[in-house]
């Protein structure tokens, strides 16, 4: 149970540079090659440069459908007097035939007559004409491409041409992945127990090491016993040139992957000042790169990123692409550690000219964010990070007309938003983007105007009425068009069978209630709020009214899985995971579009997606939802 | 025997216009959909959204090493008073271990202290400080992904650690290819006879329409036989979604394609008005679309991408990219027939901050015209043509950065060049393009400064002199480096063992020798006026004086075919050719540089390479080559 040794903190710069020492010295970065067929050639790169094998066309060939003839036969030839051949003096040819070496010429069939088995001919060849001469194309022992050449389907057509079956090509560089950690299972199935999860890292990385030139080579799931993980790392080696161990690169009890490198070869560096990222370990074995990565997916992407990807394009031959960078306004205030390398995921959209980066959560466990984000941000180590507001250089992870055609939806979070996205994508080519920051986050995104729409379903405590008396108050300056998505029902997500018997707000100050309440400045808190208010409840006397969910369908799934008890939510997330539900009320869920933001045609688009017949039907089909005012302008403020 | 029926001359948009609507009203462009696996899923995209099956975690779990606890049994805990917390009232837990409901905090280790089997705390814990909530990553029936998403690591990840195992992707496209042709063989062997070609335009088709989103289905060589053909189609038809017919395609005597889509379905367009391509088929056979492309590659290439790329785009629902386009000026006069689309490729470079196009051989039968192509100049139908000089717009095929490292070598040609290209590319990760216009014609490239370099054997009749002469009548103006690269044998090139007992250039004139000439302004071509003028033989006399090769490698191909005796080149091409040699000559070959368009990194890799020991031993084992001056400055204009 002894837990390891310290960490460091190495600077990235250093921890690169001792790497590509360590690498360079031992002679790991130098090409390899092999031969292959070059039907297998596609996407590979030339070692050497590749010769013609024979000329195309490797005879004199007929460059017409026609007659062969001899030019000098012919030069009496007039339209009054034609020549007249017969079936020894010329001979008749198609494209791409042979010509004899008996003759020199080719006269179009269009250019002949045919008589009594003669071929009439009007007008005089000149040598050579209509001949294709040897090697017109290439000629036997041409270079047809120099070493280094990445191989296309012209490149291999030109092979198959030249009669090349074989050539020598830059080996791929063999990327063993060997995923560690008892907790880990291979695939998800029925009832899997707490404390099990499905491995997914060497999942990605591997597919991260084809796209980068590298050939992956997945051991099976290791569990954490160092021993079998020393035997694993001695049974890959052979057949691999860089090892990648996935976790157990910290300093935990069960974290050996450090103590491994040490004892088979040498370890360069443990720990780097990067977040995330940090607990990463380099090390040489038999002058091949090993590389832990830590076990959360962001750090393990990240330090496979930073370590991997320039080791595997120089092996491989090709080129590292330089992503390209955007400056951006960053939408929040980004705080860094100044000791280390910071790489945050951000989203990105163009709003009135000006790029926008939408930091992601930065919880390094957050698969999703991979998928979410659109490029990356580095705040370099020296630096305290980034003000709301500050310009900052962002690099794509997506092309930039994709970026340029987004629009933003940052508010509450309802599923018809899914729906939304889902639509515009779909049937209209647009992405959306859509953050869950509450009903209240929607409303001052909306007036920075760092969002096109915002999803709110705003209570007016006073009139009952939704959203409007809101926008009133902060929206007073914009252009606003309020357009109602659905109503929808509103209630207490309990058990299946509802075991405790839950029937109203009322029942949550029973002490043996676990509450799971929703973040500040949702819209449903604010529903509760107003519910505890009108019942007289003090929120001090429920358990769990400080534990914060940020969605309705994250408040169903806590209890679903016993984290909890009860949550209000919407009617869908208690259906979807097959829960029961206590109704309390049912309240319209609008979207607040500013115009002025859109385009004619993003905007037109936008609310043909909503008025669409197919979002009614799959809004209707989720339960829960009202869609008589779907798409009405509830509101329109400044118009 | 009997030739077809006429061929149209569509123009392109109508034709292309015509297509799609067939295709539209036929249901065509509609997505199919498929369930794969999701090992089997990355580059694909999504057909319908991708929900979460499980939430990640599903369990509440600790995010950090340390122990779980009750929170509130800590509030008492400081430094002086820690806390005693024995085994049933902790647990000890790594990052990701489930931490059961009993508990509700996890305390860090490193605030831990182990003292006889009881946890000693000193700090109290805030309920839920270091615990990962049910689903924090992603919520059962959370929306990973929309639909039309390009699935790539990260989606591949989520869905793993989501328990996704299928998913439902749009299916991609499945393109069967027919190449016809009795001339056609499967690969290239020795001794292949004349009128044998080696199949390669279903393999540059199929790896075009894979990269296009299509599956492709080779059919194997069909010959010239309209009822095998048919069988192939008909073979083919229910497993493709797109029919392509190679070659075929005009109305030859045994172009059989046009006729055979009007008997089994519908026959659309029979030529478009393209320069290549003209003899284009499209059609429909059982509501799936048809399309016959020519033989020539460069032609079945322009084809193939005009009509297929968009549809299969299109049916395998990804985005067809735009290739970015440059303005170029054009290097020389590019003459257009004003009824057809034109569609020529281009080197490009950029000398001194201009983009310069130089269109490559239009000879649709050129291979190597698309390998060696840098981008595409469309000139549309109702134009004529561009002059030297004019500015046009150039799609490119490649990405701009390695235009912009472009070293051009317009000149005389000899293998040195492509050994220096191979070397440039290989050590120094520069490009380097080579067209071979000749010594003359280098010179006049030089003067215009659209060549960075040149390669040059001019021989001073008077003085006996190379280059230097020349340098200063035409070149006053500039800047000048001469370098010597090597000294080679010239001589003339005869079959093996000299069956017509070919001594000289006094052979030349004997009728029954067929000589092969090099073109007009070709070094070698002046060397043999020379050598004439010594021997005082009138050109006229000689048989073949103005057959025209481009380079000495065609020479001895041609001479190697028997389609010519003898011509005058230098020894590596006999050589690597097998061929005889009888020397005549010793010339000086020299690159010519201009250093002003050069930068001081170019122009120092350029002369490291030239000076380099690999450049010397390549050169050495072609044979005939002479290095002892290779390197030396020659001579400096203007300097």
């Amino acid at each position: 149970m002894g837990r390891n040794v310290y960490i460091e903190n190495k600077p990235l710069e250093e921890a690169l540079e001792l790497f590509t020492r360590h690498l360079t010295e031992c002679g790991w970065l130098r090409l390899r090659h092999e031969e292959v067929d070059i039907m297998e050639c596609l996407g590979r790169r030339t070692f050497q440069p590749v010769y013609a094998r024979r000329s195309h066309p490797h005879y004199m060939a007929s460059a017409m459908d026609g007659i062969a003839v001899k030019a000098v036969s012919t030069y009496a030839a007039s339209e009054v007097n034609p020549v007249s051949l017969n079936q020894n003096q010329a001979l008749m040819v198609d494209t791409g035939d042979y010509v004899p070496p008996e003759y020199d010429a080719v006269v179009m069939i269009e250019d002949v007559n045919m008589r009594a088995g003669q071929y009439l001919i009007i007008r005089p060849a000149v040598p050579w004409q209509h001949v294709r001469s040897v090697g017109e194309d290439m000629v036997e022992q041409d270079m047809i491409v120099p070493s280094r050449t990445l191989i296309g389907p012209y490149e291999l057509a030109s092979f198959k041409t030249a009669s090349v079956e074989r050539i020598t090509v830059i080996k791929r560089p063999v990327v063993a992945i060997i995923p560690t950690g008892t907790e880990l299972v291979e695939h998800g199935y029925d009832d899997m127990p707490p404390g099990e999860i499905v491995e997914s890292n060497s999942r990605m990385l591997a597919a991260l090491c084809e796209q980068w030139g590298g050939v992956a080579l997945r051991h099976d799931i290791v569990v954490d016993d160092k021993e079998l993980i020393r035997q694993a790392v001695k049974e890959v080696e052979p057949r691999a040139d860089l090892i990648v161990i996935c976790s157990g690169s910290s300093a935990g009890r069960e974290d050996y992957t450090a103590s491994i490198v040490q004892e088979l070869g040498h370890l360069i560096v443990h720990g780097v000042a990067t977040r995330p990222g940090k607990p990463a370990i380099l090390g040489i074995i038999h002058r091949k790169p090993v590389i832990g990565v830590p076990g959360y997916p962001v750090s393990a992407q990240l330090i496979f990123s930073l370590f991997a990807q320039p080791i595997l394009y120089r092996r491989s031959g090709g080129e590292m692409p330089t992503p390209e960078t955007i400056q951006c306004q960053v939408a929040r205030k980004l705080p860094s550690h100044a000791g280390v390398d910071e790489y945050v995921n951000v989203n990105l959209a163009k709003i009135s000219d000006q790029y926008l980066a939408y930091p992601l959560n930065r919880g390094a466990g957050v698969t999703t964010m991979l998928v979410k984000s659109d490029g990356v941000l580095h705040i370099p180590r020296g630096n305290e990070g980034l003000e709301a507001g500050n310009s900052c250089r962002v690099a794509l992870n997506r092309p930039r007309p994709v970026i340029e055609n987004t629009l933003v939806c940052l508010g509450s979070h309802d599923l018809a938003i899914d729906v939304l996205i889902d639509i515009l994508q779909k049937d209209h080519g647009t992405r959306m983007i859509s953050t869950n920051v509450g009903s209240m986050g929607g409303i001052v995104s909306l007036s920075r105007g760092e969002t096109h729409c915002a999803g709110l379903h705003l209570l007016d405590y006073t009139s009952g009425d939704y959203n409007t008396s809101y926008l009133k108050k902060y929206l007073r300056q914009q252009k606003v068009l309020l357009v109602n998505l659905v109503k929808r029902d509103q209630g207490l997500v309990v058990q299946k069978g509802n075991p405790l018997l839950i029937n109203g707000v009322e029942d949550l100050v029973r002490p043996e209630v676990r509450y799971i309440n929703r973040q500040k400045g949702a819209g449903t808190r604010l529903l509760l709020d107003y519910l505890l208010q009108k019942h007289g409840i003090d929120s001090n006397q429920i358990n769990g009214y400080n534990r914060e969910e940020y969605s309705h369908l994250a408040v169903a799934a806590s209890i679903k899985n016993n984290a909890g008890d009860t949550g209000l939510a919407i009617y869908a997330s208690a259906r979807v995971l097959d829960l029961d539900f206590v109704p309390v009320a049912t309240e319209r869920y609008d979207l607040c579009i500013l115009p002025d933001l859109f385009t004619d045609h993003q905007l037109h688009i936008l609310l043909t997606a909503i008025n669409s017949d197919e979002f009614k039907q799959r809004m209707r089909a989720l339960g829960g939802y009202h869609l008589d005012q779907t798409g009405h302008i509830m509101w329109e403020g400044l118009q």
